[in-house]
């Protein structure tokens, strides 16, 4: 299973183009953008639970973040970096850098780092338990880090 | 584990004020706005793939879809509607009608039929029977609009 995700993550961000052939540049942003956005309230729940605020932990709510996060980390998101996407367009603004779209190996090896680490931060939370939640968060907190230090302007 | 879902969903909605209490109105909607625009876009994917273009129908693509969009409906969204997210804030449009927040007993109810919607949907998903799943798809649209009709205003 985890095989298949990996090898889809990849399938789709090799279709970018083809799969976002109908969308407006400015819908694709725009949905790219929410698929981070609620990535990143879902982490901020696994660390206010696992370590600012540990006491604040809830196995339930902690294992939902992180199925959120494999779901919209393997749903191909690389469908939305179709033409047109690497700049401002109409009122989505994006923090994509140009080389993004110069080194595709680089964005495929990052890409599929992150998928992995996601797919294990699901595993692991669905255990419960509060201190390997912690370690895999840690984890996957590096590997969404990796692209943006490489490939996302600072604001 | 679908029962254990719904309550999640149930107490999710209960706890909007305690869980939300350290976090922004601004960032609540920016949040949960992504959250529905997401669900969007993978409704979208699976629209195409089963009623506009029955021949592009991908297997993978569709799980993926149907995953994502179980997983943000079952992330304890109720804890984005938090005290002063009724309205717009900051740089945060939100379309939320202000009966949303006065009758918490109807809002729960569609919630609870949304989520049931949403998991099925990633069941039969899951199969990759076509048919079963454009039949499910209709079944959270609709689920999808019931809230909003009664508690989205138009654009």
């Amino acid at each position: 299973m985890k095989i298949n995700k990996l090898v889809f993550a990849v399938v789709a961000l090799g279709l970018a183009a083809g799969a976002s052939a109908q969308m407006k540049p400015e819908d694709q942003i725009k949905y790219r953008k929410a698929g981070y956005s609620f990535m990143s309230w879902n982490m901020g729940k696994i660390k206010a639970q696992t370590i600012d605020n540990p006491g604040s932990f809830n196995k339930d709510q902690v294992a939902g973040a992180a199925n959120a996060i494999a779901a919209i980390a393997n749903s191909g998101m690389g469908a939305l970096y179709g033409p047109g996407t690497d700049k401002d367009v109409g009122n989505q603004k994006t923090r994509v850098k140009p080389e993004f779209f110069q080194q595709q190996d680089e964005v495929r090896k990052l890409a599929v780092a992150f998928v992995k680490e996601a797919n294990e931060l699901q595993k692991v939370a669905a255990t419960g338990d509060a201190a390997a939640i912690k370690a895999q968060f840690g984890k996957t907190g590096e590997s969404c880090k990796a692209c943006h230090d490489k490939f996302r302007k600072d604001e």
